[in-house]
């Protein structure tokens, strides 16, 4: 009825539909990237398996430290952030603990969870503006000029909360080793000084990197493509997010809003009114 | 490399793994349970096209008129309910309309969706015993004194919030008028009915049906599975998830927390404490 | 120890976090935007109530009818839609029926549920430069010779599946008739007609209207923004969805993968390897 | 209007609502469980966190390797899964990463992303058995039993595609070495190792354990509570769903469905049909 007969096709032709240069499965063989799982089990680190998963190779250690360090910094920042507290709530609403976490990482879209993408993405502009000549105290400077002629922040510098980010020093101090080292170039990590610099030129009060900046120094120094900035985010947070939702379903409570019952949510338009006698019943 | 190389199915025997009875599609037709779209447009409503969907079947209008009576009650809740909450809350992180409607849909679980669908399975087994003779008022008293017994609430009656749900008149009144019309039967409004008095008998307060519980019996009454209203609560709580996304999404907020940012959570974790000395670095 | 210690706010201030005009909550009392939901319940149908949810204001019968359409329209396209997919899949995997019906509805995102909204947009600023004097078929011609340039689709038009999508001719009398009788003004129908010609002009194969131009057709004549013509849609497939879910739910599948299970996904990455003896065990 | 008037809260009863033990946040200062986060950066792994996250204190180093490798072998398991079918497909539809990896997710439900938690409950009552003196063996015969008088399958033994899960040694082999070194007690891994006797007894074909039942083992060993293993289990899965989810979104494909186009799904349901004239334009 619906197909057209008698063509046919080969199980390859179909399985071309789904064809993945991610993992090798066959009844008794699962490769990661070629790499049997036996082998990866106890022999790579987490970290490791992440990289491998997402870049097609296994890292070097100090590559893997690296990377290790800003999936650490990013793992949570508690509930005041929309993303844990829907996880939260989602806890308390009779879902699994999959779907509670589903629920928190579905929030870190562009606004919430892509500020290390476009930091990135900046990063980015700027190696390929230095590529062609121009010094990055100058490349900094427009950029910043740009940003505030566009009435937009700045992505991965100040915050909101924090005057300094505690993650800032120590995640910029593993890159610096990392540079030194010759594990990473150093680019990424004087663009994003330049801009600190350029930002807080003139100002009373700093505006340093925060952890967004931070991580995408890291990632971007490490080779990750900007969106992928916002996919190790994804798997950072998802920590808290999971530590979160399993304390919530500890609690036993059961259908928590975001404010305590007896608080009402204020009710700001038009006052009680009738349906008008003309429509129909 | 991953198929076994010379075996062909026919289009039609993998088109058999997503066979389905809900729509046909064909270039230039589609015929959802087998009625021209062009003809369900303009001439069946939205809500009869729900139960098409749903039942496989046009509805008779009066059955029509009753479900989109229990479809419009459910609608709204406020911001109050984590529903309505994470779906404002995703608006302002920078997803999609659809991911925030998406979001507050996802957590109309077992707990905060269910309780219509946990009322239509309790009007379903009271009607089995029934059938088997019991009179009403038996199996209602013995149906709650279960309940009491686990320690249990009886789903679909009661409210943390209203002494009285204002949507319970208004549903039961439509039922009993379908009831007298021959439309549905009365037994699941009889069920429904002799529950509350069971459950108010011997209190000072009584314990009247909710919107979970009066639009469980408009369910029961119209033949739907219990599971199903669960399903048709989501279509019709996703109305206000959407208006709640939308309101939020054009105030501008980004980043949305539960709380103002001038609130802290409070912490209830071990005092500030150092990494041993002895962890790798 | 998080707080600040002697402050204090109202209720009505923390309240106001919340605050909204979609819905009045009291003890015994529920007022979707200042109506008494006893009073919609059984007067106004769900789609009357769909609209005032999002616009504030109950809207004329017809109007209601012009938008019932568009809903009925759009409200399935079969299991090979990702959206449908996904959500049958999902419905196999032991998540609750919202849960399901959720992972259906973010899928439709930017490319898969927006292309109603981008036409809605085209349309807006067709009726701007309209506003401004300039003739239809000029402003037509030059939007499709823009988005040929840019080597984009026109949003709205044309569909890789239907070489006429039957559900334009429905929508598009209905909105015919709505401009006759004055109920919705005739812009948005004009400029998808003038753009619908230069899109066609000089092709042996014309490029109709497909259901997202003819909605957004709808959704624009009756003032709705873009935006909310992907939310009008996601309502709209949210019954499909659900349809879908329930179905393959009451299959009894567990775990269904998107092809039968003797169909392997082909392997493109690298060939099997080893991990270095050199990494830490 | 919504509040009573002169009540008020001090912040910190409204910050009570979202009181937490899982971190500390203050201007400045980040400490989840206590830990100043610039100390963990760079010391702690990411497992580590993992563990410290949801058990409240740092693991030592040898917990931290056994949970590391089943963190690493529940990976991927290609696109033959639904959550990773589905994540693709969502790649495709213009979502952003975090949702297409919260789409995924979301399907490891009860069914899909349940077994390893069934099978730590399973441990956890053979553990209770066992510690009333009933021998090991006797036990696993009687749950087997009981499994197959229920007409179910015993979660973490058997798989429909492997004929041996090649993740099963290397995980039980870290287990018995732990248990060797008195890094955990060694009831999980004998009753696991008992399951698999006394299902396989009598038959030509075992059953042996499959990643669920192996790294249930390894949860159990490490004091992890059962519902935390589909936790454990979302977060190594994310990484596949990231990694699959990435790879579609490079591939160009748009609103990717299960089967190629050209393959249409097919319709079982009643033939083409026609809207009756009596019902209502």
């Amino acid at each position: 009825m619906s197909d057209t007969g008698q063509e046919s096709m080969t199980r390859r032709e179909i399985g071309n539909w789904w064809s993945t240069g991610v993992i090798r499965i066959a009844p008794g063989e699962i490769e990661p990237r070629g790499y049997p799982v036996q082998e990866l089990i106890g022999q790579a680190s987490f970290v490791d398996t992440v990289w491998l998963m997402l870049r097609g190779e296994l890292p070097d250690p100090r590559q893997s430290r690296l990377l290790e360090a800003a999936l650490v910094a990013a793992v949570d920042h508690g509930p005041q952030a929309p993303s844990i507290a829907a996880a939260r709530m989602a806890a308390t609403c009779g879902v699994g603990l999959n779907s509670a976490v589903a629920t928190g990482v579905n929030l870190l879209g562009d606004v919430h969870g892509g500020a290390g993408q476009q930091c990135v993405e900046l990063l980015e502009r700027m190696a390929a503006l230095r590529a062609g000549g121009a010094p990055v105290d100058r490349v900094a400077a427009d950029e910043v000029a740009g940003y505030r002629a566009r009435g937009e922040y700045v992505p991965g510098f100040g915050h909101r909360f924090h005057p300094r980010d505690p993650r800032r020093d120590p995640l910029l101090g593993l890159v610096g080793e990392a540079v030194e080292e010759g594990v990473v170039p150093g680019g990424p990590l004087e663009s994003a000084l330049a801009l600190e610099a350029a930002l807080s030129e003139g100002r009373a009060r700093p505006v340093p990197m925060n952890v967004d900046g931070a991580t995408a120094v890291v990632y971007a120094s490490l080779g990750f493509p900007a969106e992928l900035a916002r996919g190790l985010f994804v798997l950072s947070r998802s920590v808290g997010i999971l530590a979160h939702a399993w304390e919530e379903h500890g609690s036993g409570a059961r259908i928590k809003g975001p404010l305590p019952r007896s608080v009402l949510a204020e009710y700001t338009g038009p006052p009680t009114r009738h349906v008008p006698a003309d429509r129909r019943a």
